[in-house]
């Protein structure tokens, strides 16, 4: 039987992961990211990647999967921002 | 003596929630909250209290910590971004 601990968890996962979905959509759509922090991305992205390694370490499943897949989502927006700035500068 | 597993944790905790402070500092100075998707920080902050919930269940510091300073930050944004939907509406 499923727990309450694991009822909250994956609910915290869904919530906390989903929330970056819109915005991974519409950076791909658009590839506009002037709006975007490169800074928190950044920070955020490697944060998240740090969250997925500490899951895989105590083995905690909702950590693990929710960390994933928020890196791949925010790793997605962070890749189109370093390639806006670096690469197509506005004139 | 401080584990690895520790590090990595206070490590991810920092990076996630620090990138949270610039976007919340500009609000609160700003009060701009026209790019902010209510949807997405609706979604996020609830997710962020339920992370909490979670860590105060598993008893999980690292957890507990990094996702009380987010939910103050996203939650004080978040107020922002309904504050101005509700009361503030644009001409």
């Amino acid at each position: 039987m499923i727990s309450t601990q694991e009822i909250i968890s994956y609910l915290a996962a869904t919530l906390t992961t989903t929330s970056f979905l819109p915005q991974a959509i519409l950076t791909i759509k658009t590839k506009d990211t002037e709006g975007l922090s490169l800074g928190m991305y950044g920070m955020f992205t490697l944060g998240v990647l740090c969250w997925l390694i500490y899951g895989i370490h105590i083995a905690d499943e909702a950590i693990i999967v929710a960390n994933a897949i928020t890196l791949i989502l925010a790793g997605t927006i962070l890749s189109y921002k370093i390639y806006n700035t670096l690469i197509r500068k506005k004139d």
